[in-house]
């Protein structure tokens, strides 16, 4: 498990969430197993888990109830990212082949569409019948901006607006709903759980509005996937929009969103002009901003190491290069 | 609402279902909200809803839990449904066109999801976790089933002991979840909760194996879809297999299953000596022998109005010629 340093304090926490992810996927089908073992090992960070682990801290709780939110909320990530990579056609993710290079495109629809069942089946271990509903309603606003965006003919006109609605369906929601949910299982009172859940709101959005910086100004070997990836995909995101409303640049944009010829070029044209200018540091000041949001929703809060961690997690967050 | 005259003695109950479906596709977004609405008018007889509500009616039942239950169950099979004919490539189903004719595959991929989301978030309205758990673990059976088949490279090849596991996956699991959770929802005794499981799966079995028989000898116009289209989709059924075990016809059947010249013509002899032979007696058979012990386990019930409805839908789902 390649998770942060700064998450030492729930390391045995992390570890058994480890294990119950390692378990649900133990099918006896070999080539699910393979699948759902090969899709663990090349995961992430963990930083939804730790999130609601960290959120349960504040209260006395049932580390059994615990452990199984924290390994379906990752569950339901896994199988959000598998569709995703599918609908882009996308071949790598953090340096891994996607499930794409490896099976047929009926296989990858049906894995994650296990991974959604494996993960609500965790939820429900949790024995909260409020979690498993945070759980079903993230799930919804989750699919509801993926829709938005297949459904709609945007392009580059995309607002602001709309850039920060489809931020949090497709990664402040379940940020927003693990620590929500973590705080719940713990018993906290109202004040605290709202607190956790705007804190998580916030991380979340920082932490998606920063991996969209980075597919501008990231190093490829860090990232593990080429640079300009939302662009090719079409997909326009904050520092475009803010490079937008300084300098149009309709040419080169109707090339890469219309599939225009020479549209690698303009890809990487318009990532030059866009790391030149000034949006990248706008992008990352309204990151900055989601950040002190975050913190200062943990105000409230017992100052012990828990609250710490998550403090350091916000400002991690927002210098990490990958 | 399309239902069967038999379920007369829960109409209104039925038409509660209906309420509360289309009010959980009554998004804001235009286009996901007329595809959902779509989706649900060209859907089925509500066999599975009506099994819910028939199996809660023997203990004092709560009809504000019931009926988000029957509306989830009818939800998830929905969604089951458009990954199905994804991956299947059809393009009708009920004389209905599947959203493969309407929208690109990605976001059919995303309609399916958002189903499943809408359908756990329904479960989790019952305020039930044993039935969430009930409802997370078929799903994951019904996956389970479709995986199998898409990792296999069967073809005919498949014993009938793989036939039954996967129509148990496909179709028993669903009918089985939706009788067992109805009663667990009542409150019944476990012998009951069991009985009624039974009878769940049991019909589920025979109404897989009927279709499986239209699909051979059916009328293309009351079926909605082209007569052999399992066949078409390289799936061999219950009267093919049974077809096999007197006659094995390798050099048609290699033709159909590897996509040979001549393949169409091979599908409509194959159909013709199937139709022509014992076996669809003998697959009729099968399912006349779950129709028995469907009706069987409810031997311990009360006689009731609602036994008899169940026992009524057991036969007349075997007769059924479409």
């Amino acid at each position: 498990m390649k998770t942060l340093p700064l998450f030492d304090p729930i390391l045995a926490e992390l570890e058994a969430v480890e294990e119950t992810l390692h378990e649900a996927v133990n099918v006896e089908q070999a080539e699910l197993r393979e699948t759902l073992t090969y899709l663990l090992d090349s995961g992430g960070k963990r930083i939804r888990p730790a999130l609601v682990i960290l959120s349960s801290k504040f209260y006395e709780h049932d580390e059994s109830r615990v452990t199984p939110l924290a390994a379906a909320v990752e569950m339901l990530h896994t199988a959000t990212l598998v569709h995703d990579d599918l609908l882009d056609g996308s071949s790598l993710r953090r340096g891994n082949e996607t499930l794409n290079s490896r099976l047929n495109s009926g296989a990858v629809v049906l894995v994650g569409d296990y991974l959604f069942a494996r993960a609500a089946d965790l939820a429900a271990a949790t024995d909260s019948v409020p979690v498993v509903n945070i759980f079903a309603k993230t799930l919804m606003t989750i699919c509801r901006g993926e829709l938005r965006h297949a459904f709609s003919q945007d392009g580059w006109h995309r607002t602001k607006e709309e850039y920060y609605l489809s931020t949090y369906s497709k990664t402040a929601s379940l940020f927003a709903a693990s620590a929500e949910a973590g705080a719940l299982l713990s018993g906290a009172p109202n004040r605290v759980v709202r607190a956790l859940r705007e804190y998580g709101c916030n991380l979340g959005m920082a932490f998606q509005i920063v991996d969209d910086i980075l597919d501008f100004v990231g190093d490829e070997d860090e990232l593990g996937k080429p640079i300009g990836s939302d662009l090719r995909q079409g997909t326009a995101t904050l520092p475009l929009l803010l490079f937008l409303e300084e300098r149009p640049e309709t040419g080169l944009l109707r090339c890469i969103f219309e599939h225009g010829e020479g549209r690698e070029e303009a890809i990487t044209t318009v990532v030059d002009l866009v790391r030149a200018s000034p949006s990248i540091e706008l992008a990352r000041e309204e990151a900055g901003r989601h950040t002190v949001e975050a913190k200062q929703a943990l105000g409230g809060l017992s100052a012990n190491l828990y609250r710490q961690v998550l403090l350091d997690l916000a400002d991690y967050l927002l210098e990490r290069r990958r």
